[in-house]
Protein backbone atom coordinates (compact mmCIF):
# COMPACT_ATOMS: atom_id res chain seq x y z
CA UNK A 1 0.00 0.00 0.00
CA UNK A 2 1.34 3.50 -0.69
CA UNK A 3 1.76 6.07 1.60
CA UNK A 4 2.99 9.73 1.75
CA UNK A 5 4.88 10.91 4.66
CA UNK A 6 4.52 13.95 6.21
CA UNK A 7 8.04 15.35 7.31
CA UNK A 8 8.40 18.23 10.15
CA UNK A 9 10.70 20.07 12.26
CA UNK A 10 8.90 22.84 13.79
CA UNK A 11 11.01 25.91 15.43
CA UNK A 12 10.60 29.11 16.20
CA UNK A 13 11.63 31.36 13.47
CA UNK A 14 10.82 28.77 10.73
CA UNK A 15 8.97 24.98 10.49
CA UNK A 16 10.28 22.85 7.36
CA UNK A 17 8.35 19.99 6.22
CA UNK A 18 9.05 17.38 3.41
CA UNK A 19 6.66 14.85 1.51
CA UNK A 20 8.16 11.02 0.63
CA UNK A 21 6.38 8.43 -0.81
CA UNK A 22 6.50 5.03 0.62
CA UNK A 23 5.69 2.15 -1.93
CA UNK A 24 6.73 -1.09 -0.47
CA UNK A 25 10.84 -0.49 0.31
CA UNK A 26 10.72 2.48 -1.54
CA UNK A 27 10.53 5.60 -0.90
CA UNK A 28 10.84 9.18 -2.81
CA UNK A 29 11.16 12.35 -1.56
CA UNK A 30 8.43 13.94 -3.75
CA UNK A 31 8.72 17.76 -1.82
CA UNK A 32 10.08 19.76 0.69
CA UNK A 33 9.90 23.68 2.27
CA UNK A 34 10.33 26.09 4.43
CA UNK A 35 7.43 28.53 6.21
CA UNK A 36 8.90 31.18 7.28
CA UNK A 37 7.12 33.49 9.94
CA UNK A 38 7.42 36.74 11.31
CA UNK A 39 8.68 37.47 15.41
CA UNK A 40 4.95 39.16 15.80
CA UNK A 41 3.63 36.07 17.42
CA UNK A 42 0.27 35.17 16.63
CA UNK A 43 0.51 35.60 12.87
CA UNK A 44 3.27 32.55 13.09
CA UNK A 45 0.21 30.48 14.18
CA UNK A 46 -2.14 31.32 11.33
CA UNK A 47 0.75 31.66 8.53
CA UNK A 48 1.97 27.50 10.07
CA UNK A 49 -1.52 26.09 10.12
CA UNK A 50 -2.89 27.53 6.98
CA UNK A 51 0.68 26.67 5.19
CA UNK A 52 0.52 23.14 6.63
CA UNK A 53 -3.40 22.90 6.29
CA UNK A 54 -3.05 23.19 2.18
CA UNK A 55 0.14 20.92 2.58
CA UNK A 56 -2.34 18.41 3.88
CA UNK A 57 -5.38 18.85 1.59
CA UNK A 58 -3.11 18.77 -1.28
CA UNK A 59 -0.89 15.79 -0.69
CA UNK A 60 -3.29 13.59 1.40
CA UNK A 61 -0.53 12.39 4.01
CA UNK A 62 -1.38 9.42 5.39
CA UNK A 63 1.27 9.59 7.96
CA UNK A 64 3.16 12.45 10.44
CA UNK A 65 6.87 12.02 11.09
CA UNK A 66 7.62 14.65 13.56
CA UNK A 67 11.46 16.26 14.96
CA UNK A 68 10.31 16.11 19.05
CA UNK A 69 13.13 18.12 20.89
CA UNK A 70 12.23 18.90 24.63
CA UNK A 71 15.87 20.09 25.69
CA UNK A 72 16.90 23.66 27.02
CA UNK A 73 16.48 24.57 30.62
CA UNK A 74 14.64 27.63 29.55
CA UNK A 75 10.60 27.87 30.51
CA UNK A 76 10.18 30.23 27.52
CA UNK A 77 11.87 28.33 24.76
CA UNK A 78 9.97 24.97 25.63
CA UNK A 79 6.95 26.48 25.70
CA UNK A 80 6.98 28.29 22.76
CA UNK A 81 8.07 25.15 20.89
CA UNK A 82 5.03 23.76 22.64
CA UNK A 83 2.62 26.45 20.75
CA UNK A 84 4.10 25.02 17.24
CA UNK A 85 3.72 21.75 18.57
CA UNK A 86 0.02 22.42 19.41
CA UNK A 87 -0.80 23.66 15.66
CA UNK A 88 0.74 20.16 14.73
CA UNK A 89 -1.41 18.07 16.96
CA UNK A 90 -4.67 20.10 16.09
CA UNK A 91 -4.14 19.39 12.33
CA UNK A 92 -3.20 15.84 12.90
CA UNK A 93 -6.42 16.08 14.96
CA UNK A 94 -8.13 17.64 12.28
CA UNK A 95 -7.61 15.53 9.69
CA UNK A 96 -6.81 12.28 11.77
CA UNK A 97 -3.56 11.73 10.96
CA UNK A 98 -1.60 9.89 13.26
CA UNK A 99 1.92 11.37 14.43
CA UNK A 100 5.31 9.51 15.19
CA UNK A 101 7.31 11.64 16.66
CA UNK A 102 11.52 11.42 16.81
CA UNK A 103 14.34 12.70 18.89
CA UNK A 104 16.78 14.72 17.04
CA UNK A 105 19.27 12.10 17.68
CA UNK A 106 17.35 9.36 16.21
CA UNK A 107 17.01 11.37 13.34
CA UNK A 108 20.39 12.68 13.34
CA UNK A 109 21.29 8.80 13.14
CA UNK A 110 19.39 7.97 10.45
CA UNK A 111 20.95 10.17 8.30
CA UNK A 112 24.21 10.65 8.87
CA UNK A 113 25.09 7.49 11.16
CA UNK A 114 26.02 9.65 14.02
CA UNK A 115 23.68 11.01 16.52
CA UNK A 116 25.29 13.77 17.69
CA UNK A 117 26.22 14.89 14.13
CA UNK A 118 26.11 19.12 13.35
CA UNK A 119 23.27 20.71 11.49
CA UNK A 120 25.78 21.62 8.42
CA UNK A 121 26.30 17.17 8.48
CA UNK A 122 22.36 17.18 8.35
CA UNK A 123 22.39 19.50 5.51
CA UNK A 124 25.37 17.98 3.55
CA UNK A 125 23.64 13.91 3.85
CA UNK A 126 20.75 15.49 3.15
CA UNK A 127 21.95 17.20 0.30
CA UNK A 128 23.95 14.59 -1.09
CA UNK A 129 21.52 11.92 -0.81
CA UNK A 130 18.74 13.19 -2.23
CA UNK A 131 20.41 15.70 -4.97
CA UNK A 132 18.42 19.05 -3.04
CA UNK A 133 19.51 21.96 -2.03
CA UNK A 134 17.21 23.23 1.14
CA UNK A 135 16.40 26.49 1.74
CA UNK A 136 17.37 26.27 5.61
CA UNK A 137 18.26 24.15 8.01
CA UNK A 138 14.56 23.40 9.27
CA UNK A 139 13.86 22.06 5.80
CA UNK A 140 16.82 19.97 5.98
CA UNK A 141 16.24 18.70 9.18
CA UNK A 142 12.41 17.94 8.14
CA UNK A 143 13.65 16.27 4.99
CA UNK A 144 16.10 13.89 7.72
CA UNK A 145 12.88 13.43 9.80
CA UNK A 146 10.53 12.48 6.92
CA UNK A 147 13.72 10.03 6.25
CA UNK A 148 14.20 8.28 9.61
CA UNK A 149 10.29 7.38 9.42
CA UNK A 150 10.29 5.75 6.17
CA UNK A 151 13.39 3.89 7.31
CA UNK A 152 11.97 2.98 10.69
CA UNK A 153 8.46 1.40 9.39
CA UNK A 154 10.37 -0.07 6.38
CA UNK A 155 12.83 -1.50 9.08
CA UNK A 156 9.93 -2.66 11.07
CA UNK A 157 7.82 -4.27 8.66
CA UNK A 158 10.92 -6.65 7.22
CA UNK B 1 -17.69 51.71 23.64
CA UNK B 2 -18.72 48.03 24.63
CA UNK B 3 -16.30 45.41 24.87
CA UNK B 4 -16.56 41.87 25.23
CA UNK B 5 -14.05 39.73 27.25
CA UNK B 6 -13.09 35.84 26.67
CA UNK B 7 -10.96 34.42 29.88
CA UNK B 8 -9.67 31.06 29.35
CA UNK B 9 -7.34 28.76 31.58
CA UNK B 10 -5.77 26.46 29.47
CA UNK B 11 -5.57 22.88 31.51
CA UNK B 12 -4.53 19.68 30.85
CA UNK B 13 -7.12 18.03 31.67
CA UNK B 14 -9.97 20.98 31.36
CA UNK B 15 -9.99 24.35 29.77
CA UNK B 16 -12.28 26.90 31.46
CA UNK B 17 -13.62 29.69 29.84
CA UNK B 18 -15.52 32.87 30.98
CA UNK B 19 -17.27 35.78 28.91
CA UNK B 20 -18.00 39.08 30.33
CA UNK B 21 -19.11 42.43 28.94
CA UNK B 22 -17.78 45.80 29.73
CA UNK B 23 -19.68 48.91 29.35
CA UNK B 24 -17.59 51.83 30.58
CA UNK B 25 -16.38 50.77 33.98
CA UNK B 26 -19.39 47.84 34.44
CA UNK B 27 -18.98 44.37 33.74
CA UNK B 28 -21.30 41.78 33.72
CA UNK B 29 -20.25 38.02 33.27
CA UNK B 30 -22.70 36.52 30.69
CA UNK B 31 -21.39 32.59 30.58
CA UNK B 32 -19.10 30.51 31.14
CA UNK B 33 -18.45 26.75 30.73
CA UNK B 34 -15.48 23.83 30.77
CA UNK B 35 -14.11 21.81 28.13
CA UNK B 36 -13.53 18.91 28.68
CA UNK B 37 -11.37 16.34 27.45
CA UNK B 38 -9.87 13.03 27.27
CA UNK B 39 -6.39 11.59 28.00
CA UNK B 40 -5.93 10.73 24.56
CA UNK B 41 -3.60 13.64 22.94
CA UNK B 42 -4.58 14.54 19.68
CA UNK B 43 -8.57 14.54 19.62
CA UNK B 44 -8.39 17.33 22.58
CA UNK B 45 -6.87 20.24 20.40
CA UNK B 46 -9.43 19.41 18.11
CA UNK B 47 -12.36 19.54 20.87
CA UNK B 48 -10.52 22.76 22.82
CA UNK B 49 -10.38 24.35 18.76
CA UNK B 50 -13.76 23.80 18.00
CA UNK B 51 -15.41 24.72 21.26
CA UNK B 52 -13.70 27.89 21.34
CA UNK B 53 -13.94 28.64 17.84
CA UNK B 54 -17.52 28.40 18.13
CA UNK B 55 -17.90 30.17 21.34
CA UNK B 56 -15.78 33.03 19.43
CA UNK B 57 -18.46 33.11 16.48
CA UNK B 58 -21.06 32.97 18.40
CA UNK B 59 -20.04 36.37 21.41
CA UNK B 60 -17.44 37.63 19.35
CA UNK B 61 -15.18 38.56 22.01
CA UNK B 62 -13.22 41.62 21.42
CA UNK B 63 -10.51 40.62 23.62
CA UNK B 64 -8.78 37.35 25.24
CA UNK B 65 -7.33 36.96 28.93
CA UNK B 66 -5.74 34.17 29.16
CA UNK B 67 -4.12 32.80 32.13
CA UNK B 68 -0.22 31.90 32.11
CA UNK B 69 1.84 29.94 34.28
CA UNK B 70 4.93 29.12 32.83
CA UNK B 71 6.03 26.63 35.98
CA UNK B 72 7.05 23.51 37.20
CA UNK B 73 10.43 22.06 36.68
CA UNK B 74 8.94 19.18 34.23
CA UNK B 75 9.96 20.01 30.80
CA UNK B 76 6.93 17.27 29.53
CA UNK B 77 4.16 19.36 31.83
CA UNK B 78 5.69 22.90 30.25
CA UNK B 79 5.44 21.73 26.42
CA UNK B 80 2.22 20.13 26.78
CA UNK B 81 0.82 23.62 28.59
CA UNK B 82 2.65 25.13 25.51
CA UNK B 83 0.57 23.08 23.17
CA UNK B 84 -2.50 24.14 24.28
CA UNK B 85 -1.70 27.58 24.89
CA UNK B 86 -0.38 27.45 20.43
CA UNK B 87 -3.96 26.83 19.73
CA UNK B 88 -5.85 29.64 21.50
CA UNK B 89 -2.72 31.52 20.09
CA UNK B 90 -3.78 30.37 16.89
CA UNK B 91 -7.67 31.01 17.07
CA UNK B 92 -6.95 34.56 18.36
CA UNK B 93 -4.54 35.13 14.97
CA UNK B 94 -7.61 33.37 12.82
CA UNK B 95 -9.90 35.83 14.64
CA UNK B 96 -7.71 38.84 15.00
CA UNK B 97 -8.50 39.52 18.63
CA UNK B 98 -5.83 40.58 20.90
CA UNK B 99 -4.23 38.13 23.87
CA UNK B 100 -3.77 39.88 27.33
CA UNK B 101 -2.24 37.66 29.56
CA UNK B 102 -1.99 37.23 33.30
CA UNK B 103 -0.12 35.31 35.92
CA UNK B 104 -1.84 32.98 38.78
CA UNK B 105 -0.63 35.71 40.62
CA UNK B 106 -2.13 38.38 39.10
CA UNK B 107 -5.39 36.77 38.63
CA UNK B 108 -5.15 35.52 42.49
CA UNK B 109 -4.61 38.86 43.65
CA UNK B 110 -7.68 40.20 41.61
CA UNK B 111 -10.19 37.47 42.65
CA UNK B 112 -9.52 37.26 46.50
CA UNK B 113 -6.97 40.29 47.03
CA UNK B 114 -4.15 37.90 47.65
CA UNK B 115 -1.55 36.29 45.47
CA UNK B 116 -1.04 32.96 47.01
CA UNK B 117 -5.07 32.52 47.31
CA UNK B 118 -5.79 28.48 47.12
CA UNK B 119 -7.88 26.81 44.45
CA UNK B 120 -10.88 26.71 46.59
CA UNK B 121 -10.38 30.04 48.20
CA UNK B 122 -11.07 31.10 44.56
CA UNK B 123 -13.47 29.14 43.57
CA UNK B 124 -15.15 30.43 46.95
CA UNK B 125 -15.09 34.44 46.02
CA UNK B 126 -15.86 33.40 42.27
CA UNK B 127 -19.07 31.70 43.78
CA UNK B 128 -19.67 34.71 45.82
CA UNK B 129 -18.78 37.36 43.83
CA UNK B 130 -20.85 36.04 40.77
CA UNK B 131 -23.42 34.13 42.45
CA UNK B 132 -22.44 31.04 40.35
CA UNK B 133 -21.07 27.26 41.02
CA UNK B 134 -18.63 26.63 38.29
CA UNK B 135 -18.61 23.26 37.16
CA UNK B 136 -14.45 23.18 37.46
CA UNK B 137 -11.63 24.98 39.08
CA UNK B 138 -11.02 25.42 35.95
CA UNK B 139 -14.08 27.45 34.68
CA UNK B 140 -13.91 29.29 38.37
CA UNK B 141 -10.27 30.64 37.23
CA UNK B 142 -11.18 31.65 34.18
CA UNK B 143 -14.02 33.26 35.64
CA UNK B 144 -11.42 34.71 37.38
CA UNK B 145 -8.67 35.32 35.02
CA UNK B 146 -11.58 37.31 32.79
CA UNK B 147 -12.56 39.15 36.06
CA UNK B 148 -8.76 40.69 36.64
CA UNK B 149 -8.46 41.68 32.85
CA UNK B 150 -11.52 43.89 33.64
CA UNK B 151 -10.76 45.82 36.84
CA UNK B 152 -7.06 45.84 35.09
CA UNK B 153 -8.62 47.53 31.79
CA UNK B 154 -11.04 49.93 33.34
CA UNK B 155 -8.42 50.24 36.17
CA UNK B 156 -5.49 51.81 33.44
CA UNK B 157 -8.61 53.80 31.76
CA UNK B 158 -9.16 55.59 35.03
Amino acid sequence: MEKIILGIDPGNYSTGFSLFKINGKKHVLIGSGTIKTHRKKPENFKIIFESLDKTIKEHSPTEIALESSFYGNNPQTIIKLGEVRGVILLLSAIHNIPVYEYTPQQVKNAITGYGWAKKEEVYFMVQKLFNIKPETNDEADAIAVGFCHCLTKNHSKG
